[in-house]
């Protein structure tokens, strides 16, 4: 039995207002996980045909309260393995610096754990559905661009990132922090953005300044910055030497120490569909299904596969260019809907000939992260079930 | 039904006897997929325990016949996009650059197409075992030095590379090329290499000079290398534009024109167990299983799980540090086998976090590419069989 109904799971787990998220400028029909620290996803069909998703729908992974800095006192300190330590505010930022833009999506390494938890119940994690990706165009200068006007000394191999945002969740208390390998911090692609489509930073989104690291999990582009440290080793912080790991399946993660998993970073190939999202039984015939696909680094989604026989045939969607090399891709695939029930199911390959597991169940670990395996969505029409055959949709 | 018997079925296709092998001076008991152009694979014993292969066990993976190059008259061009055309003879690599040496991997994009096989027939090409991936020590000089002699021109993204071995087997027949992007080809780790473990390179490894692309599949480490062309667009080569792409399932490849499905570059997660084999009965009790596991591009292997429940629970084996940044990893785990038949399942978790997919069905692609499904090998014992039972080995 292939598991379903994430989409039903999502909801299920709605809580709040639009009252509660008012301070946060989210739209009224955003996913709560937790109030506090605000954690929100939007529903499927509001990243349904947009490839930038508005500040408004954006989702939001907060580990902490979210702090509101006045930007005129906030000052970036840059130092660590460096000739010239920095302390720089954000007109110096702004006048030192060429301002850059960067069209990239962000995924939080939790997306998709609704998956997951059918599987297996994971105590004390969010069950975020497919919706914890977001994209946006952001602006600010390169860290690479910063760090070479502190000057790297030999000797380091990576630039920790740390935040004021004090997490209850880390063992013990800390902010939230973590860090990047070298090679990455000095690409072409690395922000430090203050502006977000536009307009500047939210507080939610991490004003005044956030890392933006593209293609790599959400954990690793820190909001609130204010420190950039460049050293010889990962980040020892909670939520890179002990959270954000994948762990086997039989590890207890309250018994785990720094260090034990697999660290994650880059994002692995996967997937959603976002509509039609199940919620609304559609009449037969022909449908037009759409969705994202996002390949993490410097991938992209090369093809989209949709089956509409729980992967024993598959046809190919129409998968658009991505915005830029660092966004995720739209797809649209007309598929003709029997009556009664049809679970469609899609998956993506990247560039480099990849491809999404089959199930959760084989992907599932302790914290539930990178959940990657097919999407899949249960449809219901109006109109009656087709005879039943040992290759009917409902045979899953 | 899990697809099994790999082992078995590549044994089937086992021809030729030592005699027709002695040319190239491999080992006895190679298993000749073809004779012309020649390709072998060593048994999977033959890799185990072995953190470098020896020429006698390298696999062969030839698209025409094997040249034989007078090393002396012999020369490198270097064109396209340069600024200064070089002609280089083997003396002038040695003298005008620093000799380079890397432990490195290299795999067919057809390994392991065996177990596609057994999921669908894939006329016209080779039935690969997991053998088909082998590691030496390297030497020579890095591309990246060779083109900055040159000076590549801005307007370069790719760089070419051919080679003089015509194959029939192309359409239209021509000489065997490919291509990688020049932020590869500038990379500390690709090599222009005249040395194996050690010794001249032997002609059937591409003697006097054989492009070295760790990482990548092993049709980029072009053999008999004559020429280096800095270009702005990836090869046309057929072996590039043509063959070495993921076409979807219902492509028919001889139909497909250049630039159909995914071109296939760095090489995905995947592992195989090499012993014990499958081929004799053992005694049931503690057994050692053993095999490779292997992570493309700049990864490691970061975890490798056996199971011997058909992937319901999993085991995390001891697992070998790579012995460079490029090459496979060996890993081992004891297990009490119960009488009867057990199947062993083997995975592995690359750095990144990522796995393989379960089964090569849901990877079938027309030319039988990148299989990098679970590892599975039936042991059979010599003892009874357990008793039967709902979470028995033998219901996969």
């Amino acid at each position: 039995m292939a598991p379903l109904g994430e989409a039903a799971r999502v909801a299920a787990v709605r809580v709040g207002s639009a009252r509660d998220m008012g301070p946060w400028g989210k739209r009224d029909d955003m996913l709560v996980h937790r109030r506090d620290p605000f954690n929100a996803e939007p529903p499927r069909h509001a990243l349904a045909r947009r490839p930038l998703t508005g500040c408004e729908s954006f989702y939001s992974r907060n580990h902490g309260p979210v702090p509101r800095i006045d930007a005129r006192a906030w000052r970036l300190r840059v130092d660590g393995l460096v000739d010239r330590p920095l302390t720089l505010s954000l007109g110096d930022l702004r006048e030192r610096f060429a301002e850059r833009e960067i069209l990239a999506t962000v995924q939080c390494a939790g997306n998709r754990r609704a998956g997951l938890l059918e599987v297996r119940d994971i105590p004390g994690e969010d069950p975020w559905g497919p919706c914890a990706i977001s994209t946006a165009r952001w602006t600010g200068v390169l860290l690479a661009d910063v760090l070479a006007a502190a000057g790297v000394r030999p000797g380091a191999r990576h630039v920790a990132f740390a935040a004021p945002d004090v997490s209850p969740l880390a063992d013990p208390p800390q902010p939230f922090g973590g860090s990047i390998p070298l090679v990455k911090a000095t690409s072409g692609e690395v922000l430090l953005a203050w502006g977000m489509d536009g307009r500047p930073l939210p507080d939610v989104h991490g004003a005044p300044l956030r890392m933006i690291v593209p293609g790599w999990i959400g954990a690793r582009s820190v909001k609130w910055l204010e420190r950039v440290t460049a050293q010889a080793d990962p980040s020892g912080n909670y939520f890179q030497a002990v959270a954000y790991r994948i762990l086997p399946p039989d590890a207890d993660p309250t018994r785990t120490g720094p260090g034990a998993g697999i660290s994650l970073g880059p994002v692995a190939v996967t997937c959603a569909i976002l509509a039609p999202d199940g919620g609304t039984p559609l009449p037969p015939g022909p449908t037009e299904i759409t969705g994202y696909a996002y390949a993490g680094e410097d991938r992209t989604v090369a093809r989209l596969d949709v089956s509409l026989d729980g992967g024993r045939t598959w046809t190919q969607a129409e998968l658009d260019p991505p915005p830029s090399p660092w966004t995720w891709q739209e797809w649209r695939i007309t598929v003709d809907l029997p009556g009664g029930d049809t679970v469609v199911t899609a998956r993506a390959w990247d560039s480099t000939g990849m491809t999404q597991p089959e199930s959760p169940a084989a992907l599932w670990n302790p914290k539930g992260y990178a959940n990657n395996s097919w999407d899949r969505v249960r449809l219901t029409t109006t109109g009656s079930p087709p005879a039943p055959g040992p290759t009917g949709p409902g045979d899953q």
